[in-house]
């Protein structure tokens, strides 16, 4: 087993990996509110460690630089002033060659920290750290995707497209009604909002082994899905006429042949891989038009073990809200996930952007409804 | 007991004597897009029977008018084209006397109809048509509210401003842990989005016998409480900041002194009152501020037996979602509440613009976080 | 001639004319923020002869009401707060009676000022409050127009729906270049802004002595002129895109002939009648795609004597800027015109709409280049 | 004499000159929609070029990269499909040295084509293409400083700023009435819209011989002119309040003392130089404040033998419309300026910003009134 140490650098060299094919210009730009740049996710990340670890732990840190902590900060309110969100692709100073010695000198400190440092608080925090920085390693490659995707020239990041998996399995599980125990014990990691284990009383159900397909889905674009009001949610009718939404995101018809952006190009959709990069509105309306629904995370939750999942981030049927006993955080690691917990949609699994060991049974991932440009996917239960 | 027939008309002559204090003009205008003019509501719940039972039901029923399927529709998208929402305030013709002979048409031949017709279907559909038109009766002195309230005059609507109820309770009430029944048996009615009986498992939780009062909420105005981020849900500190909000709806300062603007006019705000006009944004950051919850919608029902409610719509922590084996009806009937299951949070219990014989324990009241302008209100849980 | 009382009865008289075929309902909504409910107008123009003439010079003058002054002040920022412009449409109180009363009041204490008083400021504030209330006479037509245009029954307001004058003349109007006068001098009345008289050189140029009529539009509908960027402004093209306009205000194809809604229902378009209802964007292109172009407002008032004009306001190529020695009036009035003079274009002559003894030759009218509503129409230069 | 290659070569490195203190990260962002990223500056000066003279001239010319022509367009409408102005900033790919090839490749062939070809045809476009490569020049500083000044870390370009500038003259100059000369006669190089020379009356006026000062500016902050209605425009004060505007662009107030972002980071404000970085709404609130107002254009141009001038783009109160005669070019050459000709105003002069050789008296600057960013300034007339 890897100690902590081996784990906090496996994780900042893979950071390191994912940005290998990036050229300096593709560090700066943010494609939308709700992406980032990834100079901003690699500082930030770094600025993480720096914040919540070294300036408290390690004895007479001195930053390595007083301004970074308002440039990198993302949510916390409760460190001071941050840059507004949406201004983030305009900080090209300091440039990526300074963030990348920035990286290293916390690099530094950190590994002198965990060489020597027996506090648990430290070990605690700097595997909090690493679970950010993975979650944020899915961010970049998300963002990086939406960015390029917006080039008419279509660049081509890697070989490597991670949205060619198809189903291993098919059919239905069947689970039977009863008190279930739902959440995260508290021996290995876990983020706050997956505590503590409690009981949820599930009516008997069947969920599918399978997620949907491409070629299922255009069955239902063909079927007038998108033109068919009662499918969907008055809120998701108004969302795809307001914006024109009428096919997932990256989808492009060329030639009467479906072709959708990928990270090593412009491809024709593989009508046997699993669909991905669909909102919670089209699932929803998938889930209707075929006569059953989404699950619940509690179903999702218990079915977990028999299912094949990992390939997409699968929407449920449940609202990101607390579970019984939630417990905000002291200080700025309080806001991690607390706060959110209003107007989005619960998704669970894991999909082939994830880091690895980064996913669980109990993971809560949340976006609001109309979020697709994350590795999304359809599990169905009746 | 009321015949069906006595229920339909003492419903109808209700909606009358909430109207008579108005102006002719006082009927046309929309001030909002959520809002809607005093004459949409009679005449849209009075298009409800027409469209939904005499049309079908009544031999050779010739409607009043073949323009009213258009302009008194509300979202039912499978009964055609409709109005543009938040133009409904510009339908000066049919002029007000129109309306009430509109309303005295479909009476005369609803009359007709459930006098002699014992088709049960008749009858499910006018008790549905009846509790439609007290939601609309609720809708009407909440919208004529906000419309009076943007006139700099303070118009004054009745003596009756239903604002000034008081807990006549206090204290907690503690239940236990267990699997509990919620949702509604069929045997009276109820709104789809209450059924079916199902099974709930809930941890051991009190709640509070008392609402909060303006006093209380003073307490947290001076404490800070719309200055101090880290009491409030991302979104909602989002939203006070974006919209300057500092204080409950209707609320002004005058002299050092709160007042509000209420029915009967502007009036300062009592101190003992229960506290009303507030977001879910402002119900959940007061219960965060004294170290509480709010409680679930299930959690409510289960008490509610054993409280004291009805003057206030109680914000409830659980996100307006279906019920295990909710189904949605065919035809435009089904549209009445699925449709609206996402961004939503449940509100339970009734409040005093509430129209009598319409509230239940089982009712699932339900909107988006930022509402204020229902009669709304906050119960603490722990 | 009329003594000054009698112009100030007639024209009183004829607002209460305009108002006739109205019902209470229609006195209230407004459909837009560029126009103004006709409560509004008719309370407006009387606070104009409250606040300017009677406050001042009515001994010992009791208001009517004193939050009139608040209310009905339209953007005279310098006599204190006023209603937010959009909400004007949700003043149902005070009630239509009320208005009416409020102008006799203003009408009896004029007329009791006007048999007395010889002082030549308030004649003269008169003369203005008179043009002040014919240019409102005018705008409660077109304001009233666009509110019914908005409801799906096409109400109906009188026979007389002002919009199918044809031309009288054709062929073109030469003007030798020169040095001309400009502008109005002082013996009778104008606005400040056409004053003072002053010299321009104008290079040769030839008017059209008619003007564009619905058929030579249609002639550019068909001519693909909406689909055609070139023909347009940078401006007009994206105004056009984004609002997805094809067509003139009003105008809808039912079964392939062009309709357009006017003051006395929907009509088929006449296309020998003068075109109206088009933006200056419009005109532009129009003019654009027949190799010519529109007049400067210098032009216009050259060539006026010797045209046939008072059907349409005729959209000129000059933008709304001060004449050389353009001064502004100390207090209130001085608001009337001058602070409007930025990114509003000229127009001039008169329409159908405009009231008798209202239109001379050196009039300005502006308005912002996309604006409609007005009755509008070409002339062409060369 | 400089030859046509010579020239075309300086301005082309005059170019590379700008860029010399960027980083590889400063070229891609784009900080508002009115400004474009370097890289785009760069590339699409380099495309005009190309399109306009290679492709035509240039025997069997091969493009560089064909989607190109796609991507650095700019808002010719007739040569095809363009990239949506406001993603500009995300093309990263290419990447800046591929860009600098293709700067490489274009220069090789033009200067084969210069040295050989004796088509005037080619000529007239080379120095057509030179001033659009100038005015670029120019926006690629002022774009510069804009995104730069989004930075919270104050990045520096230069030591020199472009700002310090001072009145080396005061007083007044009086210019009699009378018919003048008005536009550029066409032996040299001009745009189309300074075409043709025609005759305009002009009254007696006087025009400062200096430009506002910040001291001058300060004053009228100081004296509440962000506060006062009535000095400003309506559409001005609508825009001041709207967005939160007391003071001009860049500026800020630490500890009592104005500042401003500049090119060399951030500096007090220096009182005796010349004001630049205001609006017209501001310039014109700021003469109105003085019982002054700005020169029309026809008056800046007669004066401009015996003003000094260069140092800010100077305002006039003339709109942006066709002179006389005015005619478009066929094709895409058409498109440079004829279509922007409404709610503009017209900027007189030249700037510190300007490339030299660039600048003339009859040049017609012009931008919305609410522009900012450009290094604009004051002058009085009377």
């Amino acid at each position: 087993m890897d100690t902590i140490l081996q784990h906090y650098q496996n994780t900042r060299n893979y950071t390191q990996t994912i940005c290998n094919p990036l050229k300096i210009e593709d560090y700066t730009p943010q494609s939308a509110a709700f992406a980032s740049p990834p100079k901003w996710h690699i500082a930030h990340t770094t600025w993480f460690f720096e914040e919540m670890i070294l300036k408290s732990f390690y004895p007479n840190y001195i930053v390595f630089d007083s301004e970074y902590s308002f440039l990198f900060n993302s949510y916390y309110n409760s460190i001071g002033k941050r840059i507004e969100r949406h201004n983030r692709g305009l900080i090209t100073r300091p440039s990526i060659d300074v963030i990348f010695k920035y990286r290293a000198y916390v690099d530094k400190h950190m590994t002198q920290l965990l060489e020597t440092a027996a506090d648990p608080e430290v070990v605690k925090l700097t595997v909090l750290g690493i679970n950010h920085e993975q979650q944020h390693q899915e961010l970049l490659l998300t963002d990086l995707k939406y960015t390029f995707s917006l080039n008419p020239i279509n660049p081509k990041y890697t070989d490597h497209n991670l949205i060619e998996a198809t189903n291993t399995e098919s059919g239905w599980l069947s689970i039977q009604e009863g008190v279930y125990s739902i959440g995260h014990n508290t021996d290995s990691f876990s983020f706050d909002n997956e505590l503590g284990l409690h009981k949820v009383y599930l009516q008997p159900y069947s969920i599918s082994k399978a997620l949907v397909t491409n070629k299922e889905y255009i069955e239902f674009i063909e079927a007038k899905g998108y033109q068919t009001a009662n499918y969907w949610l008055d809120e998701g009718w108004y969302w795809i006429n307001h914006n024109a939404i009428d096919k997932p995101l990256y989808w492009v018809k060329i030639d009467a042949t479906w072709h959708h952006y990928t990270l090593s190009g412009l491809k024709p959709v593989n009508p046997d891989a699993i669909l991905t990069h669909i909102s919670y509105y089209e699932a929803a309306a998938f889930a209707f038009w075929k006569g059953m629904r989404l699950p619940t995370e509690f179903e999702w939750e218990i079915a977990s073990e028999n299912l094949n999942w990992g390939q997409r981030w699968e929407w449920t049927n449940s609202a990101y809200l607390p579970y019984p006993n939630f417990e905000i955080a002291k200080g700025a690691v309080g806001e991690y996930n607390g706060k959110f917990m209003i107007n989005q949609m619960v998704l669970r699994g894991a999909s082939s952007a994830t880091s690895k060991n980064h996913s669980r049974p109990t993971y809560r991932n949340f976006f609001p409804p109309q979020t697709k440009w994350q590795f999304s996917g359809i599990r169905l239960a009746k």
